[in-house]
């Protein structure tokens, strides 16, 4: 290979089947690699890792996410693969150094987010989290009108991964697409339309459902305000699973409570979990799941994330620049 | 025209707008009609059909679904055109006179039964009928493993109307499609596979998702019994929105109890409504809504049933025969 792999080890804490561990090995080449993952904990929700006491001195590459202030402990550390979308608290100075390598799983949790808002979606328009409330009751009672999505126009707020995925599934019924995105020329698949930030205003009024899935920064930060609110349609449903200050709460339980808007399908919060004196948990426009859309729920996001670490474990064994790198800060 | 139609009169119970009523007018060309519906029972959930005492004895056709002992107070009755698609008490010997026509709305309600099975298929699979009810005690606590229909497969039990919508919604969304039925060479349209119901043992193995959509008939009474219930995958779901007693309630109580299977959703029980000390009302694994896919639960249901009857009122005012003939019993 001509490349120099001995002084390299990966610590590898995903929780790996055996064939799994064989494929890391062929990949890695010649670089060592210790599996310290759990196999136990493949297919539960909550993944851990760790770095043995007597692996720290030798570690130059991790894959999980093991707590940011044992990084400090491994001074080779060169490069950390997370197995979460969200790195933030590794970014932060002081946790890796400068120059080493920091790359996530962008792209394992788009399936499972996006399906888990489409489910809210039909669950909002037919009534179901209203039927579901009534069950406990063994309460047999008509809630009233329907509606269809059929013809609607979807509006995504985030038309990464997770957007783009939820406007395939949207087209796949018959609705329009339309996608908010900072760079409007670049096209995403199951986007109908891209328009910039700066046209959210003019596209509210015409949107039945609002999707979602933008990340926390001060820019999205309470991006659906009461302003905004009060542009959409009464008909429109809201749905939200990037990250919950994005929507105005108060904001937003007035709109559901004055019936000014048809419903809203809200997995993320502000904050989390949400307080058991909001307004929202007893809304009956309002549907809630606690954080739930991505994380390990379906068994196709582990796999998705096994295959980006892998991918960059045969990356880093060749010398080559890796995937889903991800800026440090400060 | 040729045809004499002086000697008819239509009772039109719908409840329509001035322009329907004026659209109904012209396809009734010379025969008279009388309008006799409350346009404001327009969207709501039930509507309420009577002839008033001095139009029976010259209705010669109505269109509403009247009380049945009512048909026989109108001498003169040669048609009756009903709102729903179910027609079994105006079939019974001695509702219509024999030789007289009835014909139903069958083909008003698929979408909006079909989308309320999807609507249920995706609930169960992202457990939102838990976080429903957790919902109502502010509790934010995670169910567990969701899954995703993508790649599944889908077997119609019913490829009528109601099967065959349901169909080319789950292929929408990337799902394989079997239907079952009685006549195996008759295609329908989302519908990758037919076969008959003498191979039903042979396919239910297969399916991930079972839609039942079959009227209530001697050869449908609990076609899924512990027998066949016992054929399925623990992973599989259940949908039945077609009639209760099409299902075994029992043996399917038994089945989730036990975790031999992912869920049910049911919009129809036998008996309905299901009665308090039934299990199913608390079993997690199953969604309850009460009887309510169908109905005038969408819009597009009303105009697709006044469309039917506009229909018809065409056909009976130049002799031609009608849609959506159903037959006399007895």
């Amino acid at each position: 290979m001509g490349i120099e792999n001995n002084h390299k080890l990966i610590v590898n804490c995903l929780p790996l089947t055996e064939p799994e561990k064989a494929q890391f090995m062929r990949a890695a080449k010649g670089v060592p690699q210790e599996f310290v993952g759990d196999p136990a904990q493949r297919g539960n929700m909550n993944w851990h890792a760790c770095i043995p006491e007597d692996l720290r001195a030798s570690a130059t590459a991790i894959i999980g996410n093991v707590p940011p202030e044992d990084c400090s402990k491994c001074p080779r550390l060169e490069w950390l693969q997370t197995w979460s979308a969200g790195v933030d608290k590794y970014q932060r100075p002081g946790v890796l150094q400068p120059g080493s390598m920091l790359t996530n799983a962008s792209g394992a949790y788009g399936q499972s987010v996006s399906e888990h808002m489409f489910a809210m979606m039909w669950a909002l328009m037919k009534n179901l989290h209203i039927y579901a409330k009534n069950q406990a009751n063994a309460n047999w009672t008509d809630a009233g009108r329907a509606s269809s999505p059929s013809g609607m126009t979807a509006l995504m707020i985030g038309t990464g991964d997770i957007g783009s995925h939820f406007a395939k599934l949207c087209k796949g019924i018959g609705m329009e697409t339309i996608g908010v995105r900072r760079n409007p020329s670049v096209e995403a698949e199951g986007i109908d339309h891209t328009i910039g930030f700066e046209s959210l205003e003019q596209a509210l009024p015409y949107a039945d459902v609002i999707a979602m899935s933008v990340p926390s920064t001060p820019t999205t930060y309470h991006l659906l305000n009461a302003e905004r609110l009060a542009l959409l349609k009464p008909e429109a449903l809201i749905l939200n699973a990037g990250r919950g200050d994005a929507i105005d709460p108060e904001a937003l339980a007035a709109a559901l409570a004055d019936g000014r808007l048809r419903g809203a399908g809200l997995d993320v919060t502000e904050p989390e979990p949400l307080p058991a004196e909001s307004p929202l948990w007893n809304e009956s426009r309002c549907l809630i799941t606690p954080h739930v859309a991505g994380g390990n729920h379906l068994e196709v996001t582990e796999r998705r994330i096994i295959a980006i670490a892998l991918g960059n474990v045969r990356c880093y064994a060749n010398g080559q620049s890796l995937d889903n790198r991800m800026p440090l800060k400060g």
